[in-house]
């Protein structure tokens, strides 16, 4: 384990934190807000720190998969511990684990929150709060990647750790300017979205923040009731179909600005993604009709809610406590789904649906007729048996991750559907679950210890399972 | 394939079930019933069709996986529609739906039941409903490969068919024998219950199709109340270890008749199953205390339902909608889990959950240093990657069933914890679920589109998946 490069990447991503702070400093500032130590004191030990970390140069440039694990996990962490200071510090939430737990909601982008009244925040921590989706989405360590010159440390093993999907393919040879070529995609899709919502009238503070809640996929909103809240089918419109686009793929949009669109129609995840939510609207849309009033809103309803659900985002339109079974099954099964693989959703990921699909398909052929060697295709090429494995093997540690939460989850005071809704929503960075947390409810009556499982799940879930369990490995450390 | 073979395994299957029949039927005149047309009318029919379909001698006697496939699926179909002929013609069920529904609940141990009153039944379909379990629990081809002279097909593919657990090992080399012994074994170990339920005071009807019941691990009582209408702290710790013994391996205590206790205790499966019942109990007795009364019926309660569970059989002793909610998701949890491979139990089987565990933490290690090759073990034994796979597979192929009946079973007036635990509890041959399909409820309300994706879900679940699913295949049949 190459521990000097280790501290100095994490004392980069100190500092990266530290400048972070500056925009909600910034917000506190415009809006006249008192209280700016919260973020002052964080930002001043981050400096320190970060500072001490960087000052010696690293002697082995070579970082392998173990380091990439080791940093991914302790960035995570530190952004989230130190993410959580300012909400303590200015006592707008009492307990140490609530303002951790709506943190790493906030990093990992679920989006479960445990305030009970969010419009008595002050603007600077609403805004911050709702930027913590924005780095979360695309992810802390891409951040520092593209900020910082990393000619001192082969970075590659970093990214990957903490890309979601299967695989990290770089756009360009360079991981720096991929990262970098992620960021500008990801700011002008955002600034899209916050036109779009100021055109539809929406107020300049509420459509930035709502933006970065959307591209990140996070779901936290500034009004207690959600989106809701604004009444507004246009920006509910908008809002659905931007969380859907940032649950592409984001090399899709790199393909687009290159003009390669015969190549963005040949993606199988990308169709299979589309089919999903067209076909999952239809279904809720169908099941709905009836409760929701008009044809229109019907519709509406049912594509924001599918749209929300399955790019893990957790807007909330409506209460689906009130919906028939099917249509609460539903969300629930796109839960698991989830978005794209490289977009900044959670869930299992299309791409490993579609593989584990034609796994099961495969070994029903297989036991059929044993004789015959049949391969697995995946965008018309043949994947490595390892590919396949791994994403087997991935699949069935996150079941055993289920069973082991919703039972640990099950000891506290929820009900059955509580419990297991619980583990779901936040093991797949979604926000919402059912019944006293579900649309219109929150996590705040948890008991810390359930608290701290659920902010194990939400790590484990953004973090894709593995950088953080190989770090109990022995092997890891021996390298 | 080879059909031939098929139509005479099949006619020989038909026969089988014929002779069946007389057991019902004698206990119809010992209780001086009426109505005896209700098990003729089938018999007669069986026989015709068997002595037909069985009159033309076999050409080929080569007989595989595919034809093996076929035979169990169409026995399996066949002896769930004869089963229900009693029902109908006598008029105790009136639905054709609702008696297949309860015949395939029946021969695939799994328990869940259509009816509201059971007491009102006459003693021979009381008989005829308990006795399917004990039939089912060991397999109906592996009755008539013991009953009748099979030379001139081989029989090995056909018991693997139907065999629950990834591998199907035959005790002695002839089949035949194979399956002649498990009966023996079965049967001595039935008559043993029997032996222990009448000291306990137990009438002696009640006595036998209770053993059945518990044989099998299927669970249809006699009483409205299950087991608990005996009121019996006897009875019902001698029902839950005579459960469990029906969830260990059978070759298990052909070692035990051959003394040899040291492979016993080796088995990596049978100490797994007994350290998650101690477990489980403990957890659940310490979640209960203070609902159940004395400790004493603390304890009971919790083994008891604990047994009754894991081993799929579905008695109850308690209404477990009355425990907290980490209780039921033991409850829940167990139903996935399963028996031993080779037991009349169902689940996802002990031997799977092991190999999958290790499968899991090989992956955990295999991400940190990927250049080390780690083969997983079982038994001491190092398992062929293809087993590993296979089972891998098979997980995977079960989770979109779930997935996917819980969907088609949601469009009915059901709560999503219905919709759920009715497709867990039949799937995996368990018997109740939660809330209105509970302890104390029963199927009758669903609509006949559920019940019939229940029984597909039972038949799945009893026949392991494969041999169903892959008579969708087209390679199967061009072999």
């Amino acid at each position: 384990m190459n521990f000097g490069a280790v501290v100095h990447i994490i004392g980069k991503i100190l500092l990266t934190i530290a400048a972070i702070f500056v925009l909600p400093l910034t917000v506190s500032f415009i809006y006249k807000e008192t209280g700016q130590l919260a973020f002052f004191i964080p930002m001043a030990i981050l400096l320190a720190l970060g500072l001490i970390m960087t000052v010696k140069p690293v002697k082995r440039k070579n970082v392998y998969i173990g380091e990439g694990f080791l940093i991914v996990v302790l960035s995570w962490l530190l952004i989230s511990l130190f993410g959580a200071a300012p909400f303590l510090i200015s006592g707008a939430i009492k307990s140490p684990v609530d303002a951790v737990f709506e943190m790493v909601s906030g990093f990992t982008t679920t989006g479960s929150t445990i305030l009970t009244d969010i419009e008595a925040l002050p603007h600077s921590l609403l805004f911050w709060r709702s930027f913590s989706h924005w780095i979360g989405g695309m992810g802390v360590l891409v951040l520092m990647l593209a900020l910082t010159s990393n000619k001192d440390v082969k970075t590659f093993y970093i990214m990957r750790a903490e890309t979601p999907g299967p695989k990290a393919d770089k756009l360009v040879s360079k991981t720096k300017y991929t990262a970098q070529i992620l960021y500008v995609i990801y700011m002008g899709l955002t600034v899209l979205e916050i036109v779009f919502l100021l055109l539809g009238g929406m107020p300049l503070f509420d459509a930035i923040v709502t933006a970065f809640a959307t591209a990140g996929t996070g779901g936290f909103a500034i009004k207690n009731a959600s989106i809701a809240a604004y009444n507004s089918v246009y920006c509910e419109y908008v809002i659905g179909i931007f969380m859907l686009m940032f649950g592409v793929n984001f090399g899709m949009y790199f393909l687009l600005l290159h003009g390669r669109l015969k190549d963005i129609w040949k993606s199988e995840e990308l169709r299979c993604y589309l089919i999903v939510v067209a076909a999952a609207t239809v279904v809720v849309a169908f099941n709905i009709s009836g409760i929701a009033g008009s044809t229109a809103e019907t519709v509406r309803q049912a594509f924001f809610t599918v749209s929300s659900t399955i790019t893990t985002t957790g807007f909330v339109c409506v209460d689906y406590a009130l919906w028939p079974t099917a249509s609460k099954i539903v969300i629930f099964l796109l839960m698991f789904i989830g978005s794209c693989s490289s977009s900044t959703g959670g869930g299992i990921k299309i791409i490993r649906v579609i593989i584990l699909a034609k796994l099961g398909l495969r070994e029903i052929k297989h036991v059929g007729s044993p004789r015959i060697v049949r391969s697995i295709t995946f965008d018309k090429k043949v994947l490595e048996p390892s590919v396949v494995s791994g994403i087997a093997a991935y699949i069935i540690v996150y079941m055993f991750i289920v069973g082991i939460s919703v039972l640990l989850l099950s000891f506290d005071n929820l009900t059955f559907t509580e419990s297991i809704s619980g583990v779901v929503t936040c093991l797949n960075n979604v926000g919402p679950g059912f019944e006293s947390i579900g649309a219109v409810g929150n996590f705040a009556a948890l008991s810390d210890f359930s608290k701290i499982v659920l902010c194990i799940n939400m790590l484990l879930g953004r973090l894709e399972l593995f950088p953080i369990l190989a770090l109990f490995s022995r092997s890891l450390w021996k390298v």
